[in-house]
């Protein structure tokens, strides 16, 4: 990674596949960008492909090929950035700005050869910075790299495009990376789910991440770590509200946090159950690499010890719903040799997590919340923990009733004890608790 | 240019716009390549955009820009045959083979800094070079290169990607350069107007050239230029239909030709007469300055000697009809300082040409064409002749008539002279009238 050098007033705008989903939204987001560089900041703005565009051009790939190339389908793919900024471009040059757009290569985002999952392994920013130094604003492909070996296009697979936006933060030393969607910032629950969920003002890096890991779409979990590790500060805004949105900060700079600052759920989730599984070492290892090699994700794992040694064990785990056919079928191979008695599977399962810094020095809070439910009538069927998060399984349908009633015994809305930052500061230091930002 | 060097049976296939305009065509235009591979050549496809991607992509800049910025035009419209040659190569790797598709810059299409009108400089194919080494077939994006100095994106215009095709055939020092299109080759006459037209085993360079400048649109002025410059075949031929279709090639090559061998028209002509005009020197200039700067490309041109030193001339000249207006704008803005008495236009004009090597030699084509066209009524407005052609301004209502005496009139139809070829080698010597291909 190049060394950060700090130039002065440096930002770095990413706008989502909804905010330049069409000719007026384009618009909307070169006038927001234009605004940022006459306040006199030097502006670099990741755009992503426009709305329904990716999933066009997938469609096209499979009507051409049954398993489609992962070097052709990136370079597939990361047309559809390109065409945003373009776009973005001509729009701002004719705003009275100049502007070019560059391809992620263009851009020296240099990336491994890992087709349609790459990583980013350096940023070669010195294009950008002689476009900026020359007062130009620099529209980046999200997405998008270059391979250092092979000079092939490569893409950085889901969130890619957030993940862009804090490489370049970082790789310019710029001041904060925001990131504009169509949802004013993080809330401290679903509002389709909970009318009074507030916009949380700051959540630390690990929250984002509990948060992000457990339901909470606003942001990818990869670019959250991005930032954590090099200290990014992440504002997550609205694109169509010129409010501010929510920071995502390193712990010590969101100083006293409340025990809990957010109830997020899922309702993506199967679980599978294995019965009657011989309680011999290295079970559970071949169960969990047959699916590994499926490409299952498992989340949560639960194993039954046995009554007695030498005797049948049960083993439940979680899995995104879209994996549970290949999930079986994974399970289904390995029946035999292993020696399974039965398979059982539930697609209608949810998740429901509480996440809080603040929990490290409470550790009341997972009984509240296992009270909390019980009171509610909602069965708990799998539990896991970290120290600023707790995750409960739970039926699909009793999901939206969980979380709303662990918001409210949280106090978590009307009684919010976080102020919104008035001041929409990139870096604002927030006290909690005191009634000041 | 690098020099080119002769790799053995290399050969540089290009496919338009509705060669690849589906998944279906782009399923074809795959099996076309494979084929071509299995029989033992190093294969470079050049592709165009899908069908009408390049007008969305224009309809979608003027709806976020008045003056769309060229080189983010450049940047958008490139993306067009990027799509369509990663497309490409997937169904290719479907079908066993190995591809890969390179952008114009990872090909080394190295260009001027003219975005949207970029002339190619420079061929640096060391990547596809080693692709073929490796035994793989290379899918190039047409009608794109990277400017030298600024490493951007350029698009090459009209016709860019039969010149990326041409120009990789002699950078790779390639057999032949196929050029695949919806139709079967190079006719005789529209074949729309002219039932009994006749597809063309050969013709050569210059008269392809003279053919394309006055209205056949089956390869581009430019593309076949540089097929001449560096000695490049070009197998004009049909996406959809296996046999042979016209070679263009060395009049040396063509052996012996017929007297005429085409008869071409086009029905996208204006013309504008001024009258009254100073004759003083330099006044054509002027005019035609004016024109130049408007970007009219004026065609034929007359200019009528004043009865006496002093007086007025009159002035005739024709224009693409789309430039009629651009053309009066720019002539009502220099009549007053000029002092031009009348400017009348005309916008139903067409042309129709007689095209021939044999012509060199045989002076009494010109004759024959204007006591055809008398005596089948037709008024000829303007002529103009080269060494190989003869055109005429007419009444567009006229053209269809004109086309067809003239091309029974020189024996052009079912009393065909030239063989088809009938082995499909790349590069035929073909002798006419013996009976032998």
């Amino acid at each position: 990674m190049s060394a950060a050098t700090a130039d002065p007033h440096t930002v770095v705008m990413k706008f989502g596949g909804t905010s330049v989903a069409d000719a007026e939204r384009i618009l909307n987001a070169s006038k927001r960008i234009v605004e940022a560089a006459e306040a006199g900041s030097r502006v670099v703005a990741v755009l992503s492909a426009r709305g329904k565009t990716t999933d066009e051009l997938l469609a096209m790939a499979h009507e051409v090929s049954e398993r489609p190339h992962p070097r052709e389908m990136d370079m597939l793919l990361s047309t559809g950035e390109r065409i945003s900024c373009a776009l973005a471009a001509m729009a701002i040059n004719d705003l009275g700005r100049e502007a070019i757009s560059l391809t992620g290569s263009q851009a020296g985002i240099v990336t491994d050869a890992s087709h349609t999952k790459a990583r980013i392994i350096d940023v070669r920013a010195e294009r950008i910075r002689d476009a900026l130094d020359d007062g130009k604003i620099v529209l980046v492909a999200g997405f998008q790299g270059v391979s250092t070996n092979t000079l092939d296009v490569t893409t950085l697979g889901r969130g890619g495009s957030d993940t862009t936006a804090v490489a370049l933060a970082a790789a310019l030393g710029a001041d904060v990376c925001e990131i504009y969607t169509d949802v004013a910032g993080v809330y401290s629950a679903d509002p389709r789910i909970v009318p009074d969920a507030r916009k949380l003002p700051v959540v630390s890096f690990e929250e984002m991440l509990e948060m992000a890991a457990s339901g909470a779409g606003v942001l990818q979990l990869r670019s959250v770590e991005y930032a954590r590790n090099y200290g990014i500060p992440i504002h997550c805004r609205s694109s169509f509200d010129p409010g501010p949105g929510t920071f995502v900060l390193d712990e010590e700079q969101t100083m006293e946090r409340p025990l809990v600052t957010a109830v997020t759920h899922s309702t993506d989730e199967a679980r599978v159950t294995l019965t009657g599984v011989p309680d011999r070492p290295g079970i559970a290892g071949e169960v969990l690499t047959a699916l590994a090699e499926a490409n299952v994700n498992v989340d949560m794992i639960i194993q039954n010890e046995p009554e007695s040694e030498g005797s049948m064990a049960d083993m439940s785990f979680t899995v995104p719903r879209a994996d549970l056919p290949g999930s079986l079928d994974a399970l289904e191979a390995i029946r035999e040799s292993i020696g399974i008695a039965g398979i059982a599977s539930d697609s209608s399962m949810a998740k429901v997590s509480i996440v809080g810094a603040g929990m490290r020095s409470h550790p009341g809070v997972a009984a509240k919340t296992f009270s909390v439910l019980g009171e509610a009538g909602v069965n708990i069927e799998m539990i896991a923990t970290s120290p600023i998060k707790i995750s409960c399984v739970i039926h699909e349908e009793q999901v939206a009733d969980a979380v709303r009633q662990l918001h409210t015994a949280f106090g978590l809305g009307a009684d919010a004890v976080l102020p919104e930052d008035p001041s929409g500061k990139h870096r604002p230091t927030v006290k909690t608790g005191d009634g000041e930002a």
